[in-house]
């Protein structure tokens, strides 16, 4: 699906002390059997050789990689005084993940990159440094000029995709934070960005309860009546295609996924337990509501397993086939 | 798995205008592509013609069934005054699912029969007639001499067993319902019940957090911390193996689920969601803790389609085949 005249996918190496460099390199060497299109590293070189002695052709713009992908990894290289070690974080780590990113997100606002992917930081080394946001979709949102609160998380597999309106809040917390204005507006968020990132022209958005068996009409809580349903009626008002609220137990099996392009969830777990139980290797992180594309594989630097070659490239290969494909639909719509 | 010398397995047709008398009919129709083995059904013989019209066996006995079993469904017959009709659910209706129910369970604990099987019944239909348990699985544990609260309902499919700690309570109410002693006693339960309906000698828990990424430290919440690790080294200082709290989120894919036999889930939707996303038509509610097995189709009486030839007939089978395997192995250990 991905245009033939699409600009290269720009790829931050994240921490490169974790497994960001080894499983962007594996991308490469698999780039065929991953059927994967384009895309140019960014990042410390030197944390690439480390786990890897493929080749690597250093390019100074996105427009060079495709003479060279076919014989290297083409990689934008950082000025890094320190190389570091895998499996070992350092501040210094953390200032090249974030210089990368910012790269990355630079060049696809230029429209020299087609999309960003993201490779994992660690959050700990970059709280270290000063970075003040809670995660790199935040950062990546400021530098777009867009309220974080206007873009939504969605974790989108082969045959699900479910967006959480809630995230990282503990459990008991759930019910008071959610609200009819929070759902409406990821909500609205999801279905713009199924049209924007997916070409879906109409698309459908099943809502969950948040209680089991969406509150039993009331006797196992309220707010699916108080809450939930509202929120459905007024995105229903705007024209939007959206059911729900379903309950959560019976919204995920194959005959069910079948009847929505995207599942709107009130917490953490409740997106990510299916999504997670049917695609593990294949679910990929992708920021809707953000002038660029940018997708993420869902995993994290995993220090623990950095440099023991053992840091499986398929969530990442998702990551980036999936920012093409988006990619492509944007360019059809423009 | 099923001995040869395993005695029938008694299956309760649940109400009679709800969907059982049809599943079941179908299982019998099926009994060889299904792999069944010899079953006698209970209740209303004209609930099952009004939409089947299959061969009956009326016997008084299990013993009979075998005999039966090739060339009719053989059912015990309850005396009922009037017919119920398919999707119009009356109060008579829900005194025969109830007689039906305590027949069934009154010969597995005589030995007539191997096991127990509950067709759906409406809990709406039984509170009217002065029903006074939360579902059938507590009137079971009644019947049986157990206290409700040393059951545990199992939710098992072909790759996946789950139990939920907290059933059916409003999301905001989980946390506070959550103790450490509620944690054990139902891990406890599920590891017996793995153990003589599983036949697992040492079999292996995986227990969930609460909130996400198992609240990080603390940062997402404490119960993981306060109230979940104490309960986990409880069991684990009596032996059993038991391993959490694990991220919810991350644990049921299926190099995760390869690591344990059974997970301890903190609440419904928790357990529910990835069971029916990976096994919907195959996953089995097991009563564990009980003298007698007991299994039942997860589905419920769906009124809405009685009558129409319509309802699924896998979901009983599966019941239907797991009684009989849980009830090998509770012979074998006898």
């Amino acid at each position: 699906m991905a245009s033939v005249a699409q600009a290269p996918i720009a790829v931050s190496l994240g921490d490169p002390a974790g497994i960001g460099p080894e499983v962007i390199a594996k991308c490469w060497d698999n780039r065929e059997a991953f059927g994967l299109p384009t895309f140019v590293a960014i990042g410390d070189p030197r944390s690439v050789a480390a786990i890897w002695d493929g080749p690597i052709e250093l390019v100074d713009d996105p427009r060079q990689a495709d003479a060279a992908f076919d014989y290297a990894l083409p990689l934008i290289q950082l000025n890094v005084p320190q190389a570091d070690i895998p499996g070992h974080p350092t501040v210094g780590g953390a200032h090249t993940s974030l210089d990368a990113l910012e790269i990355a997100v630079g060049l696809a606002r230029s429209g020299s990159a087609a999309a960003v992917v993201t490779g994992p930081v660690s959050k700990e080394q970059l709280y270290g440094i000063g970075f003040q946001h809670p995660g790199q979709t935040e950062f990546v949102a400021e530098r777009c000029g867009v309220s974080p609160g206007n873009v939504v998380m969605m974790l989108a597999g082969p045959t699900l995709r479910t967006i959480p309106v809630t995230t990282h809040l503990a459990l008991s917390e759930v019910a008071s934070q959610l609200s009819s204005s929070l759902i409406e507006s990821r909500g609205r968020a999801a279905l713009r960005g199924l049209q924007r990132n997916f070409g879906i022209a109409e698309p459908r958005l099943a809502v969950s309860g948040l209680n089991p068996h969406s509150g039993e009409g009331g006797q196992l809580g309220r707010e699916e009546i108080e809450i939930i349903e509202p929120a459905i009626a007024a995105l229903a008002a705007e024209g939007w295609r959206v059911t729900g609220p379903h309950p959560a137990d019976t919204m995920f099996h194959s005959a069910a996924r079948a009847n929505y392009d995207a599942a709107l969830c009130m917490y953490h777990d409740q997106a990510l337990i299916p999504i997670k139980a049917l695609h593990f290797e294949e679910a990929v992180n992708v920021t809707l509501g953000l002038p660029i594309v940018r997708t993420a594989p869902d995993h994290g630097t995993a220090f623990d397993i950095a440099g023991q070659d053992r840091a499986d490239p398929r969530p990442m290969s998702a990551a980036i086939r999936m920012a093409a494909v988006n990619a492509a639909f944007r360019a059809e719509a423009a």
